[in-house]
């Protein structure tokens, strides 16, 4: 394992292997297995799980690592190639990249969407730079249209919880003050797909997924089993559901326009997970989300509060798999003398 | 111990324990006890002493930590509870909490008095949320009216100086341009009356402590052989006292409203302790702070220059202190599988 | 080593042993060299290779850090002396750095000029300060005119090159939007001269850099063979040269004055370095820069993405370097009780 960027980039069975890695490591901690390791990680944006579980798995590890915010404490970083830097950005990630990479042995990126222009987020061009620009392995904490740490933390969740392989998985759009990127939503439905279940796209209309993103799940779905489909009918999406996915996301249709996106939201706020989304769903349908959630608008307390939710599960979930990424990355290798 | 969230938790023999444990691992380091174990910090508020020190006392017993500071890397966080979060607040601490919680092997948390509603304020309504979202060890980083951490670094130093147990110590009211929380002058009011001292609260009409803090503390002196008593006779007070420990707090009759707080407030200038204030004092009276301190406005340079300072012994004990309480929150169990 | 400061306050040959030993941690690594010990760091402005850096460093060693950043997450410190503190700063520098200081084994401080006083700056007035309020070793992570991390990875990065003891070292004005300090061209010039360089500084007018920078870094040439000169004949400086070391600084003809600088610095845009600037060069000239660098405006892309840039590897050198500044002024002593 070179690099973790994307589910897809790895065989089915290597992904089921790394589950199992991150359970023997979860059961069998190996507190010296990256002694002498460094983790840096660069955040565009913001994180409480990622931020934290990053460092909390490369410390139960043994390793160490360091945080870089660009624009908090950091140098503001220019993305742009070409470009004559007289704006507030102070420094490129053309040099800024590869000498954070030049001090570490694994570095993790977070860089969200852009959200102006769908087809270069769907490209991952500004990730795809950065990725071009590394040495040493390097973790995607969420790019455009991507987060393999979510997707890896939420199939564990699913084992845990013994979901069938081929139950049925709603990922249904949910309300919010303004539009979110695609990453958690194409990390999942592709996710569930390879998985091998029966996935479902609620959303209403204005916010379907990309063709590019629905067609990578139904190529994964299609080699393991699996279904994709998508629909604005929630009582026929939502009926025998073992698992509703929530995420919030924004319209694709309107990509980057801000007002004709609040114009297509409003009107949407009765799509706020409550426990009545429930009544035909399998009895013990969970409820998932990636977090952070806004409660009573994406969804009701009452079900963030209820048994269904499996939020907290999934966070814990971050951490475990992580290790395994960090340990498969780093601990074949043994530390030796810097380059 | 379970939790380090209040000195009034622990009987006075505990506390006495702690600071002996705290002065032993200050004298023979113990750079292995916490070896793997990881300690989360989530900082509601400014701080340079907990913030550097937390971390620290940490390394010192060969533990991580991670640092989240909501609002600043990190979502802002929702703390009311049932509300419909349309705000800036993109999670709420019902999930932030355990989240977080999840990912270590104890959590140190500070969140400031909001300063509104003195009641909710006294009640601790906000770190009362907060402790029962915990399934680790949490310990209090200053809450709305409580600092256990400082004033068990406090009581340390009284104990270096050899400052008698039943020694005069008057808590005396310091300037400073707006109203600041409660937090300290509650915990200092009360640790010095547990372990046993004469203390007088110096302050000027309108900012009298709060009954159930008065109460608290009278209790704990009642068990040590101490003695707790209130006035703004500025000569009085200060004459035969061996200790000054300097606080600024916000008015109590004006509390959370700023423009009758500001003309309360005004004329006050001269409650800013100056070298003449220990004229009748005992000769070798010593000036206490906890810090930050602004300088010539609760405190002339030329006291906080002077050789009765002990602010930054009482800096340093925060670090030695708080070792004490992480070895005993943690030290017994060993590290072992994660959740 | 009791503290690093200056490059000028050591002899040439410890200079040299430092770079010795920097390249002998880099070969072999010595994982448990400071275990238990503690770095840590205070950055009143941003950072990213020396927060990174210094971070990692530590780490490579066995040692763990901390960060404080006043104004975010810590609070504004106040750095004047004798001040009435009505004003945004909640604490002073003469409260924060004697506490952090007995935190830590090693303090770094970053602190940049404040660019409005020359004398003052040139004096190291506030960097002075500071120093004076330390116990522990104490390392400059860039003061008002010095940079001696960056200089000493400078150092080992020409030696790494082999550039000739005697080459001919150009530091280059390059054009930036507003003022910037004189940190790195103070350091840069006078770490060319000690190592034994011609060293040309080529500045348009109104740009000369101060006689007592000049004076220091003539001193050194004189002890090492090197020599010093000054113009701002683009030509005659580059013909020849075997580096060229781009650096952007602040007029010192205007020094302070906004309006004036922004004048003088109008029709400057051709000092931005191109790679015709390199046909008189000598043939495989280097190209340094210490770093962040605003690309088609100090340095084009063509010479940033090309053969002679160096940037990379000086960055690279930085942790390596203070590797050994921290082995050096900490690995001597072993770790023990806290004081």
């Amino acid at each position: 394992m070179k690099n973790f960027l994307d589910l897809a980039d790895f065989p089915r069975d290597e992904i089921v292997e790394l589950l199992a890695l991150a359970e023997r490591l979860r059961e069998r901690p190996e507190p010296n297995a990256l002694k002498g390791r460094v983790l840096g990680l660069l955040f565009f944006n913001p994180s409480l799980r990622t931020l934290a579980s990053m460092q909390v798995a490369m410390a139960r590890l043994g390793g160490e690592s360091f945080v870089i915010t660009p624009g908090s404490g950091s140098w503001q970083l220019e993305t742009r190639l070409g470009v004559t830097m007289t704006g507030s950005a102070a420094e490129h990630i053309r040099e800024a990249i590869p000498v954070l990479d030049s001090y570490c042995d694994v570095l993790g990126v977070r860089a969200f969407a852009e959200g102006c222009d769908l087809a270069a987020d769907l490209a991952e061009r500004n990730f795809t730079n950065i990725a071009s620009l590394c040495r040493h392995p390097l973790i995607n904490l969420e790019s455009a249209v991507n987060h393999p740490c979510q997707a890896l933390a939420d199939w564990k969740t699913l084992d845990d919880l013994k979901v069938p392989r081929r139950g049925r998985f709603v990922l249904s759009w949910a309300n919010h003050p303004r539009a979110l990127p695609l990453a958690v939503p194409a990390a999942t439905v592709h996710m569930a797909a390879l998985r091998g279940m029966d996935v479902v796209v609620l959303r209403p209309p204005g916010f379907e997924l990309p063709d590019s993103i629905m067609d990578k799940a139904r190529r994964a779905a299609a080699g393991s089993g699996g279904s994709v489909s998508e629909t604005d009918d929630r009582a026929a999406a939502l009926a025998g559901a073992q698992v509703v996915y929530a995420k919030e996301w924004g319209s694709t249709e309107h990509y980057g326009n801000a007002e004709a996106e609040a114009r297509a939201r409003s009107g949407l706020g009765d799509w706020m997970v409550q426990e009545s989304w429930f009544q035909k769903a399998s009895p013990d349908c969970h409820l998932m989300h990636c977090l952070p959630v806004r409660r009573n608008v994406a969804i009701a307390d009452e079900v963030l509060d209820g048994p269904r939710s499996r939020v907290l599960a999934q966070a814990h979930n971050r951490l475990v798999v992580q290790m395994a990424v960090l340990y498969r990355l780093l601990g074949a290798a043994p530390a030796g003398r810097l380059h």
